[in-house]
């Protein structure tokens, strides 16, 4: 009786997990949407195309390498003994019932849960170089990036690293995560320089308006559902009152920062641009889940709701000033995952006692200095060897003509050629 | 061992209840993109910054007075006790035990599920004002309508109010939700009036196409796949034969009658227009499911196809009646949500033999009269104060101009100026 | 307790079929999405139609006949007994506890999750004879083909009849929903000609570019989550450790043959075609989850991710061979999920002992022959009363102005009459 609900809660925690995993796995979806619709129209299909190839590479370089160098200091890991088994043996119901509820899910569902969360930092990467890099670059970039500078630095903190010891706070991976993929997206950025005719030779900064704003709008949507797996399961436990408490809190915590931050970004855009800009409102819902992640079980909704707000009221800043360094990021993503990130991060200890500011640096400055770092060398290889940036021509035509070959919306441009034929 | 299956139990409820939720929220995504595809392009963006924005309206507000004031006769609830700390004490494990199964799930999890309910209420609203109502209007009527008289409402059956008692049966709220939203729309219609060239002065109605059906109809489907979780969880429990065999009755009635009331609208726009009418297509299967969303349990599948079916050709026939009447509802909301949700109440009787027909007509006019007077109300006094409607020039020019300063497909018009730089 | 226990366990494994029914739905928004970014604006708004509409004809054929005819030798089953009924008469309680585990789920969970596949089996037909076929011949096809067609072919394996006791092995139906429904398609797609303009007199072939990319790749994401309902809940069991670890595996199986599948592809049509095409991007990833859905548990992740890499290779050379034979399909469901998902059954004794290349042989020949057959009948009985085909006048204007009266973007082409009345 007793082996029976052993094996219920751990086929509970499973499931529990799967679903999470499902969910995250559906912001790879969100990304590719927002993403397409903040682009202009000639550089849509190859922002499609490169969202759905990075998804890929994310889940086969973290299968091939990647989960085993992040948990290589976890019972039972070690990149060696791992490199020809690829992944953990599964449980057997004689280990479960045996470890007295300490092996409580399948081994797969966690590294199916991780996966996908490789994916999402390297998503971030993808919006922040749209519209001028190479697209061969960028895939090989992020197989880099999937496969050895995104591990390296979660190993710190999630496989039991340095940052764990140091008492480095990041639940869900506001840092680890999101900042990660600013940070490297930051890196690129800076090599490749603005797209052409983003920022005139007198300081002129000029509107390159999204395509496709219904796109973005659904993309924000598909994100914001996606998080609850991606805080709810990071919580890894759901089988017990306390633990399907903490979830149901994550949950309602994870809403309400979104909502706050929608909120506070759409009172501050009107504030500072007399308009209620979709965009930056659009953003304020991304900050918001930003800023929960680091911390999203401890504080109260009405907390949540505050940090969440004030990740909406930064995001919209952040956006001016880094269009002011002439940092051109065409859908917010260092200012949503990176600047936010770090919000986030520093507002753990406000709700947590465990965690405290001291560490919370360390971790920040450690993940982003080596992804910036590790992301600035591999992008410069690329950049002197096969080159990152697309012909100033090729540009002008739109990143889909040189790279896919074919047109996002072939029949809806003036000079649309598609139709009747 | 007990002890472990109760809370086995209360985790796998609490989970339940959260995935039911986060399918409702997506339904705000539903909402978004429906109303979005049905309006036209200039003020497409407006429409989606309303929907981001009054979803977060409706979780702060339900969070900070909607829920105390919805369940304030509920045991641990009350008002006034209830302002300081927001939400109800989280059940400890101790309680959950002690209550040999009345405490069954997370406290936490129920505020999730509820305050996505809210929000969809209030999405309702928002189509039938497109196009002509001044954002800031809108937005501050949502504070009304999530934090007050929503939940005013809402308690009377579900808090266990006057409707309640009186054996008023809204499963999962046909009325409490669905004309709700209804009603509070059709008093902003009546006081906004129709769209500029909309009806013309000879008693012509000008149909004006939607600008984006593939957006319509994902957002139908989301829509559609939410329900699953808005009638689903509605149950409350899963954790035992009798409940889950009763929630997966609901899945399989609630996903008939939405075919129903797409076959039905189908021909009965083909016999009425001579055309396969996708629109009127959409609208079937939103009246389907509102039709079975006041009792999805009772009927057997093929009564509720029926159900669903008489659902989809009300719709028809209510939208081409509203156009008579020179109501104009840009999106149907009207009709898919009131008519229909008041079909949907007064079938009840026909397969939940605890139901009568007395009492559904009182929780009809009562939760009608209610939300039609006090968002009356409401609408006149935002008039009267800061006007809530357009100039005539912004509205010809479109809501995204004025309200958002942006497009939202600024390179697909023959005038868009977006593209090259 | 013991009871409770069961009662527990079953209430898991309805949830688990229910979600994963839930997500099987989500696919028909996929493929609506799919079809309606591949096809041309003309015929965008008749294609949505015929998605909406397909998807509800199946549910409710299911219920009033397919199902009976599908599990006709199952127990309880039989379609006499079973005509006025409808449905399997629900599980009580005692009955559940009596039977020692062997009734684990709610009859009607089963039903959803069934119910969901024949819609999926149909939406493949409607993309590949997408902008040439009449409508109402197109949805009385769906008629029979949900009805009676798959139903057949289906309790040949999953009824439990010869071909399950050949050893036929198609765990989620590689050939009993992917395959089958390209045979429909095929002898409609034969009978009814290419698009008028596809191939010209000397043998040219001209591409006719989707209209809407970021659809057809929202309908891919759609679909790809979907899938983790399609193969994982087709496990039918996740209540103890044994199955839970075999749901995670089919998870991680179906996600990483997916993204073998996408590489694949990529990079075959960069080789082949000298860019990265998206549109064949796209179909790497449903040739990849088309490829593992007949064996997803067996495989290890590198193999999965092997045979879904094959996947993606075949699908490319498949689509430009039916090219050549001038076969024309839209959107490329028949080498999607027809030639593919023969490779899909033919790789299953690589990793599954249990199956043998002469069942698969025997599996495929029958299902293609029967559910081919059958359709090329019944299309040419449409053929020859109705006619299946448009005018050529009508095929020119488009199939939403014949069938819809109504253009799916009004405002977005040149020639467009709608936005400002």
């Amino acid at each position: 009786m007793e082996d029976r609900v052993t094996e219920l809660a751990y086929a509970l925690d499973t499931f529990y997990f799967l679903i999470s995993g499902a969910l995250v796995m559906w912001m790879a979806a969100g990304f590719a949407m927002l993403e397409s619709g903040l682009v202009r129209s000639k550089s849509t299909a190859e922002i499609l195309t490169k969202n759905v190839a990075l998804y890929s590479i994310a889940c086969v370089m973290y299968l091939i390498v990647g989960y085993n160098i992040m948990y290589v200091d976890m019972p039972g890991g070690g990149f060696l003994s791992q490199i020809g088994l690829l992944l953990p043996a599964e449980n057997s119901t004689e280990d479960v019932l045996a470890s007295g509820g300490d092996i409580y899910y399948s081994g797969l569902s966690d590294f199916f849960f991780q996966v996908v969360f490789v994916a999402t930092a390297m998503s971030i990467v993808s919006g922040a170089v749209a519209e001028r890099m190479r697209l061969w670059a960028f895939l090989i970039f992020a197989v880099v990036m999937t496969g050895f500078i995104y591990p390296v630095q979660g190993s710190w903190s999630w496989g039991g690293g340095f940052l764990a010891e140091a008492g480095f706070s990041d639940f869900a991976g506001s840092g680890i995560v999101h900042m990660a993929g600013a940070a490297a997206a930051l890196a690129g950025v800076l090599l490749l320089g603005p797209r052409k005719g983003k920022y005139g030779p007198k300081g002129e900064i000029n509107a390159i308006p999204g395509a496709n704003l219904p796109l973005a709008t659904i993309g924000t949507f598909i994100l914001w559902l996606g998080w609850f797996g991606f805080n709810g399961g990071s919580e890894l436990m759901l089988s017990n009152v306390t633990e399907s408490n903490a979830v149901a809190k994550i949950f309602v915590n994870t809403n309400t920062a979104a909502a706050g931050g929608v909120i506070a970004a759409l009172i501050t855009a009107r504030l500072a641009f007399g308009k209620a800009d979709l965009t930056m409102t659009l953003n304020g819902a991304l900050a918001g889940l930003v800023a929960i992640t680091a911390e999203p079980l401890a504080p109260s909704p009405l907390l949540a709701t505050i940090i969440g707000a004030i990740g909406g009221i930064i995001v919209v800043f952040a956006i001016v000033l880094l269009d002011k360094l002439r940092i051109d990021d065409p859908v917010g993503a260092i200012s949503v995952h990176g600047v936010v990130g770090i919000w986030g991060l520093l507002a753990v200890p406000i709700s947590n006692g465990d965690a405290s500011i001291g560490a919370q640096l360390l971790g920040i400055v450690s993940i982003f200095l080596w992804v910036f770092i590790a992301s600035a060398i591999v992008w410069l290889i690329l950049k002197v060897t096969m080159g990152i940036r697309l012909e100033e021509e090729d540009e002008a035509l739109g990143a889909d003509h040189v790279e896919c070959g074919l047109e996002a919306y072939p029949e809806f441009m003036a000079g649309g050629k598609g139709g009747d034929l």
